[in-house]
């Protein structure tokens, strides 16, 4: 069978006429989107790619949790449904490729395979997952269409409860919706993802692709040091319970921590508040999130150890208080050997080089994991910048990837 | 003369009295007031006093600053004014007493004064001076009682421009009126304030009242550290620019070299934010505002060198970009040595004792230095506590201030 598609290529103008259309919807000016997810731009993206399924003859289908597909049937009664795809929504003012790279080359591969007429055995299907930023729940849309979603969940979202259930109504969708998203096992026969690397060790490498072996875990908190509020004019240096201190310390023992110790690990303070936030006024509080990622589940869990510990030292030794509240996390994810093999041997056929690697980002993929076998490329990231405008993959390291896609789910889907 | 008023005493009820009803206005319920410049919160208080100084049977005053003041003519014409008062507004979430107590005891002074029919040589005005603390600008009203305010201050107040402009029209006031509200030297006679110390000098001590010598200087900046956003999870520690990780540094430093070279100096940041401020996005920049005290100008201008001097090179230890804005400056300003004595007279007096000390914090004292004699006093600080709900000083210690103020005033105006 393999003869009959292993020369098939995905159309890389017809892909980059659909991602630069869609590079438009939130565009921030300087290469950037702003795409937040449920908001105006994030919403026009979702009806634009909803109006693109239908002009290309494939079928719309959504979910209760806004997840929104082009869907090929096989004709197969019965039969489950390769997915693959990504997300369009964005983190604040980030970049073109993160997550619409990865719809757009699974909608591309779609369109090439139906206009083929290619004979199949599964579904396939290019899904657009609402909400992988964590605008506000993480890994939003593939965690409800997986069935990780609960209604307590809701009740706390990154976003505060308001803006969640504004969003929701926004976007036409419910709590009780969200819960129904879930699909059974035998439905789903697997999960494929293009994205790019968000690193430099591809770039570095001079490698076309990676083939993921691992999502890394993830753990996060909401953190406080309470400490109190004094006239900054007239309170002695040596006078003060200066939560900002504590704030402070930390984060630079953390990065030093972790560069010292957890040689294949990150950790990241991306928000803080001081409270009550005057020039005049001692930081009685500093609110800050904390995240830290680790490849391996034991080093996750020894990290989180450490980075609790570190807080608390940093507490004692300002003579503050300290609150930790656990947010999400994530224990690794291992990806499919079979698929892996299956891009490997595409990259092959293709002549492109590849190699193995984690990822250091989390990916919708990674919800998925109990459902069906995933499996992730990667292709290079300029200078490794990604949630950010500069983000860029050269034209020819997308097509490859959205060629290594198509290759891919036709060796797992064809008839 | 001195015989005919040294028995002299306010009424301590009647303050408590109105200091209470004050108190209510803008109440957080837990012992402190939020009367920010120009909330609701501070124009009722506003609306208070001038109902409250219209049924004194003193006169009630204002000018184009929206300064409210009880006036009591000494009815000698074209004599000066000897001005005492402080400020009603607060920071956010303040304390009860700051400012408040320096009005209320000024307006009890002067209500006290006219009760007994004391000859008078000056006029006397009891005062609350407009935003002391700066929601919009720095001593707002005392500086444009003093002619310090220009229009081009009025273009990027602290508040924004917008919020500035709704709240002097909420107020009744122009900008135009601002200018309007500079007093000729020649009928101002002197300025006398009563404040809490805000600090923990004088309880430490064991003190009844506070003469202060100097009024520190003060220098602020609008910093930023910039350095680029990346993913955090999918970018190596040793590849980021992580603004956050200089403002950490920075405001470690700057704690530390004020306590180890500046002794009698003080540096706080009040005020920090990271951006784009997304948990999973390295920070591309961390704004924040730096404010530092010292006593002596020249200790205050290196103070200022060596702090820049800090940001920049933790600037270069973390490969970000500086940039720092001056905000406000006040170099240290010297209280009138007569009116020093005349506040030791008035405290030996009434059997008071007082120790001379320099003031952390700023007051309008300071606006006033190029027009009159200033002279300020402190009262004790239960725990140093200020610009927060647990501000407190003990009720006899502010009936001894009050009653230094009157005597004071009696011995620079009465005929």
């Amino acid at each position: 069978m393999a003869e009959s598609f292993s020369t098939l290529r995905i159309n890389p103008d017809r892909m980059l006429d659909s991602f630069n259309q869609l590079a438009l919807i939130g565009a921030t000016g300087d290469g950037g989107v702003n795409r937040t997810t449920f908001s105006e731009a994030h919403l026009a993206a979702r009806k634009w790619f909803r109006e693109q399924i239908e002009a290309s003859g494939l079928e719309f289908r959504t979910d209760g949790a806004g997840n929104h597909s082009a869907f090929l049937s096989c004709g197969i009664a019965d039969a489950p449904t390769l997915l693959f795809g990504s997300h369009l929504d964005s983190v604040p003012k980030g970049g073109r490729f993160d997550g619409a790279l990865g719809v757009m080359a699974a909608f591309e591969a779609l369109r090439t395979i139906k206009e083929n007429g290619i004979n199949l055995k599964l579904n396939l299907e290019a899904i657009d997952f609402t909400d992988e930023e964590g605008t506000h729940l993480s890994l939003f849309g593939s965690s409800a269409l997986s069935g990780h979603l609960h209604p307590e969940d809701f009740q706390n979202p990154y976003s505060g409860r308001e803006n969640f259930i504004a969003g929701l109504a926004g976007a036409g969708l419910t709590e009780a919706g969200l819960l129904q998203a879930k699909r059974p096992k035998k439905t789903v026969a697997g999960y494929l993802e293009l994205h790019i690397e968000q690193g430099k060790r591809l770039e570095r490498a001079g490698i076309d692709i990676g083939v993921v072996s691992a999502i890394v875990g993830y753990g996060s908190y909401r953190m406080s040091y309470v400490g109190r509020a004094d006239h900054a004019g007239s309170t002695a240096m040596e006078d003060r319970l200066d939560a900002g201190q504590g704030g402070a310390a930390f984060i630079l023992a953390a990065r030093e921590t972790v560069m010292r110790n957890f040689p294949n690990c990150v950790a990241n303070v991306g928000k803080i508040e001081f409270v009550p936030g005057a020039s005049n006024i001692v930081p009685a509080r500093a609110d800050f999130l904390l995240e830290f990622r680790s490849p391996d589940a034991d080093q996750l869990a020894k990290l989180d150890a450490v980075l609790i510990q570190l807080a608390k030292q940093k507490a004692e030794q300002f003579g503050l208080q300290l609150t930790a509240e656990p947010l999400g996390k994530h224990i690794p994810n291992l990806m499919s050997a079979e698929i892996q093999q299956a891009f490997q041997r595409s990259c092959a056929d293709l002549g492109l080089s590849s190699t193995v690697l984690a990822s250091g980002a989390i990916h919708d993929a990674q919800s998925l994991v109990d459902v069906c076998p995933i499996g992730m490329i990667f292709v290079p990231s300029v200078d490794g910048a990604s949630h950010a405008p500069r983000e860029f993959t050269k034209w020819e390291d997308c097509v490859n990837g959205a060629n290594v896609l198509l290759q891919t789910a036709l060796q797992l889907a064809a008839g």
